[in-house]
């Protein structure tokens, strides 16, 4: 076996899906919502089931492009369409860097991004986030003293998982800058772009077309989250390249899932359901942060993603979901740097009743 | 940009597709049905949607895993679910073979194990299938000479696609001894697995338990090509390993799409759902090949799947869809050997009147 088999390991989201399950505790791991996805998406899966059943083009249905161009303001040519982000970053990986390449990322680091880019045979470097008072946030001149001659791509996040963050306009140009600066790809990865509870702008793309691929995903944004439909939208003239890489990969996303994203994200659009969405979950957020804060815990509170990290030092996850909590530990997302103490992230994208019933939980732990 | 990226070109059953919208031609070229899948499997798609629509675990939905198990006379631990076919395919690749070694396989080859295994760095190396007026065969000692101290694995398919050659219990038989003795995996492609027309057995899992990976397609049992539901049955105690690959790929296959497979799948069984399929399939054949053979085109009768490959003097694909005929070209599915002259491939999954209407048009030119 290959060593991106011999070293596979579970997802520690899995894992603890897995062990929440298995112990009856409160899911607040994995990233997944308590909530169905909206009526108008069902009914167009439903119609669509049993009328766009066969193959579409690898580069995604011809209607959801044009729907996500309207959306995204790029031009539909320049999108193609993956079974979910996940697929999208693997794709990017496998299409942008390789052998002897090094591609930079902030620690903590979403998890598959490390082995995605050591199954394209390239060195994740990673660079630690800054973490004080004023909460997250990026050290730009230690992500340039990490460039080095081999390095390919900056692969950023925003709104940021696991922390919530969502880089500043400041941050975003001095990235933008450095990436320029050594020439660089940018992957920006921004599944969480409609779930941004401040006004910085989100889409580095705007940035420097030419150099980023920005991903995407319908299950973010519309609660489905195995739906598997993601996308990128590609700098000019290089969709076509990705494509050729992601029709390996699966040829195709689903068909009928693919119709009923393009009836359904304008509407959504139109609705203003990213809006209920955003005020839905920043309800949930502040009712989450005053909890733990309550319970002694420090929270860091986020800027967007229906994540927050926080740290209490008498902590585990692995205890904490034997007591009927699952929570991500937040070693999962380090790997070259040290884990906060007692870092741990928590999803609320879950029921009020689950998030009530998890703090009673934790305050007998408290 | 890599290799994979630099040298991707667009599929051959893609180009082919958009060529036909593009001429108005009858298609049969990409292997997609006419036929809506059957009620029940939208049935439960219908129903599954608005219920299961979150992450399932990367190795697959446990209700499907088990209802695979049953059906293929597996334990459903070995068993992994992927986003359909293709993506089975990829995981195998990137899971067993890297740079240096080398990965038998027949040709004429489907077109996406080439760069598959180019993409995990491999090399392929084909051997020829004959060709006579017995039809396709495997010489299995021109098999035995191709292989070095580099080969790692052997790339089957059966029922084969293009030829619609069934392996003989012989040629299984040898394949696997070869196997055996140079400790070969092997990679078995039966997607065509419930479209044989002949008695031989279909299913080298059984003859080599501890070293063959069998991929299969809900999509292409049940006609549904876009709905990206396939799978790997792995020998004992590998699906591990390679889940850890495939949830790098995609993390997981739509999951409504999943559910409606584990309930589909049994019923299908049930309810002799594949013996129709097979009789729909077997008349059409029968109607296409009398119908090509009377216009004068030398047809190599297919034991199984629904693609039949047939040669003609005078004719190529890039003429016929101007035409109204679309086809696949012989020369695509030949890399490092020679095309038969005047070899194509006809998909006969379609409506009889486009059989129909493709006779008559071809009959024009004949
Ligand atoms: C793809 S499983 C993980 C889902 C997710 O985004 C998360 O929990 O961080
Ligand atoms: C994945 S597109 C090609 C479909 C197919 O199996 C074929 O036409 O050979």
């Amino acid at each position: 076996l290959m060593p991106a088999a011999r070293t596979a390991r579970e997802s520690i989201f899995s894992v603890m899906s897995r062990l929440a399950a298995q112990h009856g505790a409160v899911n607040l791991g994995q990233g997944f919502p308590a909530d169905p996805p909206p009526a108008f998406l069902l009914e167009a899966a439903r119609g669509a089931v049993g009328h766009f059943d066969q193959y579409s083009p690898p580069a995604g249905l011809p209607a959801l492009r044009e729907a996500l161009g309207a959306d995204l303001h790029v031009n539909p040519q320049d999108i193609v369409v993956t079974c979910g982000a996940t697929e999208a970053l693997a794709a990017l990986a496998l299409s942008l860097y390789g052998p002897g390449d090094e591609v930079l990322m902030l620690e903590p680091v979403y998890d598959v991004y490390l082995p995605q880019a050591r199954l394209a045979g390239a060195t994740p470097v990673t660079v630690p986030m800054t973490l004080d008072d004023g909460g997250w946030a990026v050290d730009v001149n230690a992500v340039q003293a990490a460039v080095t001659g081999r390095t390919r791509a900056l692969l950023l996040n925003t709104p940021h998982n696991p922390t919530g963050k969502v880089l500043s306009a400041a941050e975003q140009r001095d990235l933008v800058a450095l990436a320029r600066q050594h020439d660089l790809w940018i992957i920006s990865d921004e599944v969480y772009d409609e779930l941004s509870f401040t006004d910085e702008p989100v889409g580095l793309r705007s940035l420097a077309p030419e150099r980023t691929f920005t991903v995407g995903s319908a299950g973010k944004r519309l609660e489905a989250t195995g739906w598997r439909v993601g996308w990128v939208a590609c700098p000019a003239g290089l969709a076509p390249q990705v494509v050729g890489v992601r029709q390996l990969a699966s040829f195709c996303a689903p068909t009928p899932l693919q119709v009923a994203g393009a009836q359904a994200l304008p509407r959504a659009r139109q609705e203003g359901f990213y809006a209920q969405l955003r005020e839905k979950y920043r309800v949930r957020k502040e009712w989450m942060v005053s909890g733990l804060r309550a319970l002694g815990v420090t929270v860091h509170e986020p800027q967007g993603t229906y994540f927050l990290t926080a740290q209490h030092p008498a902590w585990d996850a692995l205890s904490l979901v034997r007591e009927g909590v699952a929570v991500i530990p937040g070693e999962a997302f380090y790997d070259q740097h040290d884990c906060p103490p007692g870092l741990f992230r928590v999803a609320f994208c879950k029921s009020q009743e689950d998030l009530e019933e998890a703090l009673a939980r934790l305050s007998r732990l408290a």
